[in-house]
């Protein structure tokens, strides 16, 4: 049996949520989320990272710095998770979704200038797989418009972006805002877990507010103030000092765990891209201004009926195979509230594509049985 | 050095979270989430019970479902922590704050009608230091003008209300909605970590939905849909099974915990109570109608100097006090928002409540020494 993902541990989180436990500081902000900050700084530059339970969490909070009200409208791809969505829908806003690439589900930079208006307060890109949207021209959109950039980084821990002087910038450190799941099914995880990481520094004094309630508690600790109080509207975002615990054990392995994703993701590319290649089926793509993190590795089939075949015949024997997103603007949800334009990439990936087993604990020998039975299936 | 709380662990934390993180399966809604909802069910007889990342989330979920909109007005006690009024404004509410009682901080059950209006949307009752309001009173204004009551609950795990046939009714599960909090300061403690309590059973779908991210995949998981998708907002409520093991393993010790905070509060009360009668000093006060949890010891002085030098003399032997919650109706955020009416029992415990170090692994000795003190204090 291959499941689809499986938890990796380095050996290092329950010792470390031992020592949290023990120092007798396990609600937010203690030793273990200041290690986690200090790691963003360091490995990435993230100028100011602050750790929530979520990345929805990380969602809402940059919603609530970029100020959304209703009757803005965000723009986003389809093809992404519901949060990316429901953050901003949660506060009022109308959410505009841009079809997924031709050659990739992130979505079509080509598409969001025809949905700018005078309502358009912020671009939403979603780094698909890891893989970076064309930032340049993202940017450029924001700075023409003067909208907000909220990078939805949740799969792409150390993914970078390659900019025109060939300059590798962390995913995540490019938009005005940006934000990481460490969701169980992710690269680096801690349960449920997420980052915002803020870039532009006039969100930086706001950002701890919300984070700690809309209380200017940060303020009180550091000594600005002689007393905190509610001084804005926020939550309680920030995550107990067990889940950054277990987080920082992660962080400290990176290299280790991203060396062995890569080396089952290229193991998976060498093995099939000559039978997809020949059935018509799509390989992932990686533009060449993105660095591949392998979060994920997918076929895009030209029906739906066949990639159904190939799920069913993956499990009869023993392997789990998954599709991925359901197109937000066909949703139960929002299928009234959409504009009407048909975004027929985003279906077609909906329909079509379908994600294989890749988790680090995955053995080489897993994968070729993987990749085998696929052929199998294929040319049978 | 004795300081004002100190999280007790009751030594199955790490075992019970090493467990979790061994069964592979570390995001929400796991093996001890499950254990958590079914003691809740068996001890309180909390008829749907869902763990939120917070007590804070808990309040954001009720708030969404009840559907508050912008304009809706929300009636709760001013002398509470900030969550309670954020969550409602977080959806667009205004707060219509009450003044607290004269004999106890929680709110002025007789304060409340004149401040219902057709924009009311609920009352908010909060059960300060885990003593319960007059649940009577309040149920009873619920019906006459049709709102919603949603407990807040955060101080008040294992505390009753007695209503008038003697019987003891466990506090959140009295309103439409409960919340409690396992933060690090509560009896039972999480690090962070919150509860939603469901007794209206017209919300028990829409809740999982909402805690779910606006997903229906509970339904899913349980083979009533054959896919899940978008159905509505919500947001990553649930928290990760590694802060539902910590707390599982602290529910199963709640009598000891329970048993022995109550030891400690009954000798505060005994070795302070002479003294601060005969200084005016009041003491925690708990009506006909309700059960004490223990959750806090706490001081009323005359004028907050004497409080000052309380908190000053008694930190000079190294006895950490301090005072709780500002007045929210005077806060920088809501000053001008609130609409002028003077709370005097509110800014009273604002500017005159102490609260007394109260902790599971605080020892008899110390107790003594802390009463000592503060007798020392009063008459010296």
């Amino acid at each position: 049996m291959i499941p689809f993902n499986k938890p990796h541990l380095t050996g290092k989180e329950t010792h470390y949520i031992y020592d949290a436990v023990n120092t007798g500081k396990i609600s937010g902000n203690g030793k273990y989320t200041k290690l986690c900050h200090d790691f963003f700084l360091k490995r990435f530059h993230f100028k100011h990272s602050l750790l929530t339970t979520s990345c929805t969490d990380g969602l809402e909070m940059a919603s609530i710095l970029i100020n959304i009200k209703p009757g803005d409208e965000i723009i986003m791809p389809s093809y992404t998770f519901v949060s990316t969505a429901n953050a901003f829908v949660l506060r009022g806003a109308t959410i505009r979704f841009v079809d997924s690439r031709d050659d990739h589900p992130g979505m079509d930079e080509d598409k969001i200038e025809e949905l700018i208006n005078e309502k358009t307060k912020a671009i939403v890109p979603v780094h698909y797989a890891g893989i970076a949207c064309n930032m340049d021209k993202i940017m450029f959109l924001s700075e023409k418009y003067n909208l907000f950039v909220i990078e939805d980084a949740a799969q792409a821990i150390d993914s970078y972006y390659l900019n025109k002087d060939g300059i590798k910038i962390p995913l995540g450190s490019i938009g005005h805002l940006g934000v990481f799941s460490f969701h169980e099914t992710k690269n680096i995880i801690s349960g449920e877990g997420g980052l915002l990481v803020v870039n532009d520094q006039q969100f930086k004094n706001r950002s701890e507010i919300i984070w700690e309630k809309g209380t200017n508690r940060s303020s009180f600790f550091r000594g600005e103030v002689d007393k905190y109080g509610w001084v804005d509207v926020g939550s309680s975002f920030l995550p107990s000092d067990i889940i950054s615990a277990f987080l920082y054990a992660q962080l400290e392995e990176l290299d280790q765990i991203q060396k062995r994703r890569i080396e089952i993701w290229n193991l998976y590319y060498k093995e099939l891209s000559e039978c997809c290649k020949a059935n018509g089926i799509r390989l992932p793509m990686v533009p060449e201004y993105a660095t591949n993190n392998a979060h994920m590795f997918y076929l895009v089939f030209d029906s739906s009926n066949l990639r159904s075949k190939v799920i069913e015949k993956l499990k009869e024997v023993g392997i789990l195979s998954v599709f991925h997103y359901l197109s937000l603007h066909k949703s139960p949800f929002y299928i009234e509230k959409h504009d009407g334009r048909t975004l027929i990439n985003s279906d077609r990936y909906t329909e079509n594509l379908l994600r294989l087993p890749l988790y680090v604990d995955l053995q080489d020998q897993e994968v070729l049985q993987i990749t085998h039975t696929v052929r199998e299936i294929l040319n049978g």
